[in-house]
């Protein structure tokens, strides 16, 4: 059993803050991306993946960011508002900043690499001035990803918001989201990432994020042990992910569950974990048995995996509902 | 009353973490810098003169810092050494990084400015691998300055050294200690003040110190308000000073104290704060009344602004109580 | 007339030095950017593309560069050989740096633009080290494109590049390809462009680059004093390219030739400078009465801009004289 | 024999461009830097004592260069109107950089070394907008000093005055002055000097100073090879100097002379390059046998070694001849 105190007359469900930016997926497969001569533009990011999940699944989506002043970002933002989503707090660079690139490479489904832009990306200077607090207020939750905090100012960004989230009552979902490229050092990163999720409700990653936080820790740990730690700050709930494996996930109650992964045809591993979140937060802002999030999260990255894209695959309750109906678990 | 538990069984008393640097005091009073021929070399910077000051009223002092590889950082450690203050802690830069200086202007003791030199300075370069668990575990108390959380990486180190502190019960001072000049923004500086001082035990600055970290407040403040601010989170003691209209500390149990200062002849105001901190801590470290801890820093303060320097002027026990036995309180 | 004296023991007809990048042409035409969803990818940047033309024609081409360690860089030197160019002298980064990319957008044949790339590229760290005295001396000719003075160390490479040439007798080209993004202002342009045309035997521009480089000076000035200028220091031959105005070319012997253009279906304008250089220099090697020469260059870059990319595009000798036999001059 | 025409009508003898610093020389002598205590200020760099030097004896001199907006760059710029020195062409800074410091020690005569503070210094940011043709055109010669052409945008600054000063008549005195802890790479600072040494009618330097510039050379030097090198391009004057060696100095038309240099009673070497390019060029500019003029420059250095101070201690003609008249020669 989990609290989580969604404040019911808030207009919009979920604010995601952070990462905006642009994947160029190769268009042929199971080829190295040297030979690769053509690529797909989608936009990505994990915290963008996640609020176009969320809201293809009727939930009312908003984001805080920073584009740049130049096509991309322009498409970025049109794309957002197409899939509903509220683009009103989403600033635009003035300079000269890039919009981030993921090009991908597909070896083989389990052999998936990405080459990356990030020098001078506008989405890392999104600044204090540019979190409002009036807007913050009228979420029932703020959906925070970790690479947001791999450089000031945004990171600052990322504090401001979550005061204003604590100060008015806004459930906070930490997603790990790591990605060595952007931070100097594992320690650096722990610092941040500590100092966050001692203010979060809800914390989602991978074993190997859990294990990086805990750089400083001499003694064993284990992922009840990682739980624990979190939930004597402020964690209602701890998603603890094993790849394959499945996940588990903690209450603050003492309780855990472990969820199963579905059978599926895997084209690449892309954005499982993005389409998995949205969907398992869709479960909580239900307040649905977390059991029955977890499934749910499991059948939307099955879904997204077996497709080329990931913000463009998200899918419907109506698609996850018949995938579930038809799937068989491993 | 305050409860602050000083771990009695730890070898050292009091260990700084921050900036050290040179000071530069003219010999000639009253002109302008422009004017002035000459200057005389001091250690500085304050973390420095409070393990100074406290050493030469008989405390067990350490420090963890960075200083430049040559006759400026050797200078330092070799001043430290004499004044019987433990460096074991302190790195050496090895970027070609130099010390960071402050030349002091004394247009009259109103007017006192301060040229600065903190491009590339060592002591901003202290990492969290230079950070010892082991050393800050022998210490009942940790001395944190807010100028060592202007950049990174010296950023993360205070977080290291705080997470160590509070795992193994070091009492954790936070001075603010706020310098415009090494930080991007107010709202960047306020950010990092009021994650640290979330942490703390013990926190001493000015009205306007305190005014800059509340930034993101909308509502009216007061000192009383300021003061609970932190007590809702871990603080004991708040000490708020007002320059020559004294000090006033709050108490978590809700008692207050107002402090006055004591009659001098004032060459210059340079100092007072980190002599006033560091006889403070003493009666801290005492257990003495709240009362007479703040006396005993007024006094401290009042000697340190009679003479030419900060460091060197630090006075010990007997020169404060002959010093409290002849002055006139204002 | 001119007088070039490319010596004809030298196994390489001509070393490239400069940028090497990757364009991302738009598969979809004549729509922004914004709205185009793929992207073919093609080995860019100036003097890639005119030593690939180069070597279409016969020409024994090289180059010297520096690539970004990754599927990009790989990919551009896989190109390069397939094309039959030296790539010995070509250095792989490893400091973490990336291509540089190039996205174009066609919105119409006369509205083409650029989105570029530019931070952290691994072309522009190509250092003195790396440039070769002894695979200078092999060569008949050096082409210096401009963009690669634009930061340190490729500035300093090709001022070291450009010292062996003249220290062995190997005719240096210069193609001005002045891009303002990857500068910090015009007058450290002209600066360097300056001081590289004093030591060049041929200079290649547009009206507008000269313009750029007579910045400093207060006089009227026309396409013959400009040449004039540089015929006092020791050009021999000066192509001032006036886009669908045609050319015109000066020698030191006081003559100059005007050419003209041919009809063409245009699709794009990129790639028009590089492929008439790639011509007109093998009309130069070949001692070519300059109008042919000229010619030549035109006819290559009617070819090029009618088809999607540069690089790809250029022609062979068959080609162009296939089409200068059934082609209309404008 | 050699050739400079310095025209008679231009109101201004010398213009100095490039640093502009303060010395902070140690007031205890023989001992290290680590036991200094106290420190007298003085204006320094190299092509200000020059300039301060040349003014002593009675030419007029003016200065281009950048000061930090503070009172260092107003005590420098105070200092050099208290000489008779013409600052109307000394920008002030806007930028918040600093002034550069150079901290000496004298461990002995012999054994003297510098800490320099050179991080964000005003004098490297002087930009080409802020040097004027017209007050160029004014000066009969412009002194050019190395370290002026370490970094951006200085050194396009140093072009443009070059530029100016070919076009307009104005002998160009190239003073090498190098400085290794300014630049990236010895290959670097080769490039720049060996752009400028092309241009300049005088250049003055130490035998190592030289042998940098010839880093790119394989074959075999000597001080007749290095000088005829330069007569190659400009130089009418090349002067080798080989320290307590005496000096060198090569005229065009093939004659050369060496000179020899003064007992005298040292206290510190720091000084003697630019008090003898300031009493050399006097010489060069009352068109003096070259035999006389490097005795006068010697005469100089020798009263400037004697005395703590390199600015403050430039002699006035008087000096200097009383000196030779009384001293002895080695």
């Amino acid at each position: 059993m989990y609290q989580l105190n969604f404040k019911q007359d808030r207009p919009i469900d979920l604010i995601g803050i952070g990462r905006l930016c642009i994947d160029l997926n190769a268009n042929e497969f199971n080829r190295p991306m040297d030979e690769t001569m053509s690529f797909n533009k989608y936009v990505g990011g994990s915290p963008a993946n996640i609020a176009i999940g969320a809201s293809r699944l009727g939930l009312k989506s908003g984001f805080i960011g920073k584009v740049s002043d130049d096509q991309m970002g322009n498409f970025i933002v049109q794309y957002l508002k197409k899939d509903n989503i509220d683009t009103s707090n989403i600033a635009v660079d003035d300079t000269g900043a890039v919009t981030g690139l993921a090009f991908t490479e597909i070896l083989s489904p389990e052999e998936c690499s990405i080459l990356m832009y990030r020098d001078n990306v506008a989405d890392l200077l999104l600044n204090t001035d540019e979190v409002s607090e009036e807007y913050i207020k009228k979420s029932k939750a703020l959906l925070v990803s970790g690479t947001a905090l791999a450089a000031s100012p945004s990171r600052e960004a990322v504090f401001s918001a979550i005061d204003y989230a604590l100060k008015h009552g806004v459930v906070v979902i930490f997603d790990l989201d790591y990605r060595p490229y952007t931070w100097k050092s594992s320690k650096e990163t722990a610092t941040y990432y500590n100092l966050v999720a001692e203010k979060s409700d809800v914390i989602i990653g991978t074993r190997e994020e859990f294990g990086m936080m805990e750089k400083y820790q001499t003694h064993e740990t284990s992922d009840h042990i990682t739980a624990q730690k979190w939930f004597d700050y402020k964690a209602e709930v701890v998603v603890i992910k094993h790849g394959a494996g499945g996940s588990i996930t903690y209450m603050k109650d003492g309780t855990s569950h472990k969820g199963g992964i579905f059978k599926t045809k895997v084209l690449k591993t892309f954005g499982a974990g993005d389409s998995y979140a949205s969907a398992f937060i869709y479960g909580l802002l239900h307040d649905w048995e977390i059991s029955k999030a977890m499934e749910y999260g499991s059948a939307s990255a099955s879904i997204v995996i077996s497709k080329h894209s990931c913000s463009d695959a998200m899918p419907s309750t109506d698609e996850i509902d018949k995938f579930i109906g038809g799937a068989e678990k491993l």
